[in-house]
C-alpha cells in the first residue's frame, strides 16, 4: 500500500497555492521521495509542495494537520541518515525555494537566512561584509542550512569552532498545527526561557518546520591558515599523533584522518604518488594568527614526525592548502565510482579512534565488504564509507550486517551512534541502544507534546 | 498561610535519610527560603534536604511526588532572579554537598563534576592537569556549577568563549517521577536524538534536577593576556569604542563597561583617583598568543584612543591586569555600601548599549533612584543595579518601577529580558511580554510532557 487518499484530497492542497508549486507527476515524486540514504526505506508521497514563504509552509502544515497528512520536510535531499525519506501518506515539503540571505548585521554579527540557502553560499555571502559562517559540513556545496540546523551538522572546522547548534541564535518555525513562531533571540546573549531554539536543532523536522534562521557569524579576518599534513605506517602512529597533538594543548582548525583503504581509491583515481608502507594520512589545519601562529605549526610538524610520520608537507598559501588537503576532497567521489556507499557516522572518545579504526578493519573482513574510512580525528568523529558492488544483493546485505556491527562496537568504546548525521531512519535501531528506554520516553512525551497528532515527519529521529 | 501539610508528613521524608541531611529548625528553613532575590516573593518551606548523592536526590524527589510536595532545587542560593526561592507546599533541595569533581579526562578534554562545585574550585581543579573550564560569571567564588546549569550563567570571557550551555556535554538528571537518566554525551560531538541536555541547561530545575555535569574544557596554555583601559567623557564616545573593536575585526576576550554612578561610589570607597570630565570606563582583556595578539593590543587602544578615551592604560602581568580591573571587581560592593541592591539583567544589541543606558539614565531620574551600571558592553548585556536606601520602603516601590521600565525599554530596542541571571520570579511579567503566547504555551507544553504533577520548581523560569 502507498496511499490510500483520495484523489480530490490532494487537489485541495493545490488549490492552496500556485499550480507550480505543488508537484504531482510520477517523476517529480519518486524524485522527491528519498534523501541521499537510499538504503534506508521510502515511500512515494501523495505530493510535492516547494515553499516560496512561511507563509507557504503554515498554510501546507495546517491543511496537512486538518486532513491527517503528514508532512516530511526537505532541503536539498543530502541527508545520509534518511531524514527527508517519504513516510506513508505524507506529502514532502521542500524549502528549496526559499533560498534568500535576508539581513546580514555587522555591527551585531548576525545573518538572517531562509532555510533553502546552501551553506557555502551563506558563507560567500557574509564573508562580503568581513564575516564568517564556520559550520562546514563536507556537503556545503550542496546541502542547505535548513538541512544543517535540522541534523544540527557538523563539519571539518568543527573540532575548532563548534558545530551548527553553536551559531544558530534564532529561528522562524511553523509548528504541528501551522502557526508560526519566532524562538530565540538576536542578541549576543539570553537566557529567556527554555532553549526551543537548541531543542529545535537537530530534531530533524519533528517538532517544527525551520522557515528562517538567525546564525552568528565571526568575524573573516584574524585567522592565518597554514596546512600539514603527513603519513604514517600504522593507524595507532596516526593516533598518537592525534593525542600528541591534543596533550600539546593545540587545538587545530581541523585534524582529518584518511586510512589505507580510502587513499588507494584516491591514488588509483588521481595518481596521489602514494608512499611505500603507508596506513594512513593526517591532515591539519592551523590558523592562530601570525608567529605564535607558524610556531604552533612548527610543533604539530614535530610531533607528527615524531609519532612516526613521513613526507611531512606544509603549505600557508590557500592554493597549496587546497592541493594537500586533496586526498580529504576526493575521497568520497573516489570510493563512489567502486559502487553504492553506505555511509557510517559514529564518534568515540578521540584516545579510541585506532581501536575503533581496528575493529571497523575487522568487521570488514568478517562481512567480506570493502569500508574506507575518512575520521575527524581531533572529535573522535568517524566516517567509515561501507562499499558494496553495483547490483550484488547479497553484498549489500552484508554491508548492512557490518554497519550494525560498527554501530554497536562504537557504543561499546563509550561513543555515540551518530556524530553529525542524524538518526533518519538509518540509526533509529543504534540510537535505541544508545539512549535507553526512559530517555526514548522523554523523547515521546516531547514530541507529543509539541505534535500530538504525529503530523511532522513521523518515525525519524527516535 | 505556609503549609497546611502534617508534620507526620516532613517525619516520612526524614525516615529517607540521615538526620543530619534534613532540616527541620526554623532557622534554617528561613536561611533556605530565597536566594540573593529577596526583593521577590518567597514562603517558608516545609524542610530542607541536603542531599549528598543522586540516590538522595531520587529518594527526596519520589517522596515529593508521592506526597504532592514540590521540590525547589538549590545550590549556592547566589542567584538574582529568585529562581531558587521557596513556593507554597515545598522543600528546599540543596545539592551544595555534592561538591566533588569526580572525573578529569585531559585526552578527552573533559571534566565530571557533581553540581555543588563552585565555578572557581571547578576550574582551579581542572587547572591542575593543564585544562581550562571558561564560564566565568562575577559570582565564580560563590556560585555553584549547578546553579550556574540551571540558570546558563554566563559571565566576562563569554563574549568571546561562550556561555555554560557551549561547555556541557551531558548531564545526570533525576526526573520528576524520582527516575534517573544520563543524556548527552562524553564525546567531542553528537547528535543523538533532542538535544535535552541543552533543554536541562537553563531550565532552572522546572525539568530536572541536575546531581552530575559533564563539562567540556579548553587546554589551559595558549594565551597570553593583556589588559587595555580607558576613562571617557561619555556613553556616546564608549559605545563608538565598542563598535570601533567590534568593526575591526576583533573579538575580546573581555569588554566591560563601567558608568559614572558606578566610578563614583568605587571611588568614594577605596580612592581611584578619578579624572574629571569622566562618564564611563572600558576594560578590555585580549588573549591571543604572542606578538599578534600585541599588535591586537594596540589596535584596542588605538581605537579607545581615537574614541575619545583619555588615561588609556595597558597590562600584560596577572597583577597588573587584576589592578586595571578593580573598578570591575568592586562595583557591586561598592554599591551594596549604599543600601539594597536590585540587580537587573537585560541584554540589548551591542549598538543600542549607549541609548539603552541614556534611557537607564532617564529612568532613574523619572522615579528618584539611583541606578549604576556594569554592562558586559561586548555581548549587549547590561546590569542596571538599583538602589533603594536601606528601610525605604517607598523608594523600594519606586526600584520597582524602575525595573519594570528597564525591562520594557530593552525590549524596545530589540533586547531580551534575562541576558545570564535567568527568568526566576523577577522576569516572569518581562518574559511574557517577550514571549507571547504561543511559545509561553510550548513551553507549558514541554513542562507538562516532562513533569505533569508540577512537583519541580513551579512557577519559575517561564
Amino acid at each position: 500500500m502507498t496511499t490510500t487518499t483520495p484523489p480530490d484530497l490532494v487537489a485541495g492542497l493545490a488549490e492552496l497555492l500556485p499550480p507550480e508549486q505543488v508537484l504531482r507527476e510520477i517523476d517529480d515524486l519518486e524524485h522527491y521521495s528519498h534523501d541521499d540514504a537510499e538504503w534506508a526505506d521510502y515511500v512515494r508521497p501523495l505530493a510535492v509542495v516547494r515553499a516560496r514563504s512561511t507563509d507557504d509552509v503554515s498554510a501546507t502544515v495546517r491543511w496537512a494537520a486538518e486532513n491527517g497528512v503528514r508532512v516530511v520536510p526537505r532541503g536539498a535531499g543530502t541527508g545520509l541518515s534518511g531524514g527527508a525519506n517519504a513516510v506513508e501518506n505524507c506529502i514532502v515539503l521542500s524549502l528549496e525555494l526559499m533560498d534568500e540571505v535576508t539581513e546580514v548585521n555587522a555591527a551585531e554579527r548576525y545573518a538572517v537566512t531562509q532555510p533553502g540557502v546552501i551553506n557555502d553560499a551563506l558563507r560567500a555571502h557574509v564573508a562580503r561584509y568581513g564575516l564568517w559562517y564556520p559550520p562546514d559540513p563536507a556537503s556545503s556545496a550542496i546541502s542547505t542550512i535548513g538541512g544543517n540546523v535540522a541534523t544540527n551538522a557538523g563539519g571539518i572546522c568543527c573540532v575548532k569552532y563548534g558545530v551548527t547548534r553553536d551559531y544558530v541564535l534564532g529561528l522562524t518555525v511553523v509548528l504541528a498545527d501551522g502557526e508560526v513562531v519566532e524562538l530565540g533571540r538576536r542578541t549576543a546573549k539570553g537566557v529567556a526561557g527554555y532553549d526551543l531554539t537548541a531543542l529545535m536543532v537537530g530534531s530533524e523536522g519533528t517538532l517544527g518546520i525551520v522557515t528562517s534562521v538567525t546564525v552568528k557569524v565571526l568575524p573573516l579576518t584574524g585567522r592565518d591558515e597554514r596546512a600539514v599534513i603527513g603519513y604514517f605506517p600504522s593507524l595507532e602512529a596516526a593516533g598518537d599523533a592525534v593525542a600528541g597533538i591534543s596533550a600539546a594543548g593545540i587545538v587545530p582548525a581541523a585534524l582529518e584522518l584518511i586510512d589505507h583503504t580510502c587513499l588507494v581509491a584516491v591514488d588509483e583515481w588521481q595518481g596521489l604518488g602514494l608512499p611505500d608502507d603507508v596506513n594512513a594520512l593526517l591532515l591539519a589545519r592551523i590558523d592562530e594568527r601570525g608567529a605564535a601562529g607558524d610556531e604552533l605549526a612548527d610543533r604539530v610538524a614535530e610531533i607528527v614526525t615524531g609519532s612516526g610520520g613521513s613526507q611531512v608537507e606544509r603549505a600557508t598559501d590557500p592554493a597549496e592548502i587546497d592541493r594537500l588537503f586533496t586526498a580529504r576532497r576526493l575521497a568520497y567521489p573516489a570510493l563512489e565510482r567502486r559502487g553504492p556507499v553506505l555511509t557510517e557516522d559514529v564518534c568515540v572518545p578521540r584516545s579510541a579512534v585506532p581501536e575503533m579504526l581496528r575493529r571497523i578493519q575487522a568487521t570488514a573482513a568478517a562481512n567480506d565488504v570493502v569500508i574506507a574510512n575518512i575520521a575527524h580525528a581531533g572529535d573522535g568523529n568517524l566516517h567509515p564509507l561501507i562499499i558494496a558492488p553495483e547490483g550484488d544483493d547479497d553484498a549489500k546485505g552484508r554491508a548492512k550486517l557490518a554497519f550494525d556491527r560498527i554501530v554497536a562496537d562504537c557504543l561499546d568504546l563509550g561513543g555515540t551512534v551518530t556524530g553529525e548525521h542524524g538518526v533518519g531512519l538509518l540509526k533509529l535501531p543504534g540510537l535505541r541502544d544508545e539512549l535507553g528506554d526512559r530517555v526514548l520516553r522523554m523523547h515521546r512525551s516531547v514530541k507529543d507534546a509539541l505534535d500530538p497528532a504525529g503530523t511532522l515527519n513521523p518515525g525519524k529521529a527516535f
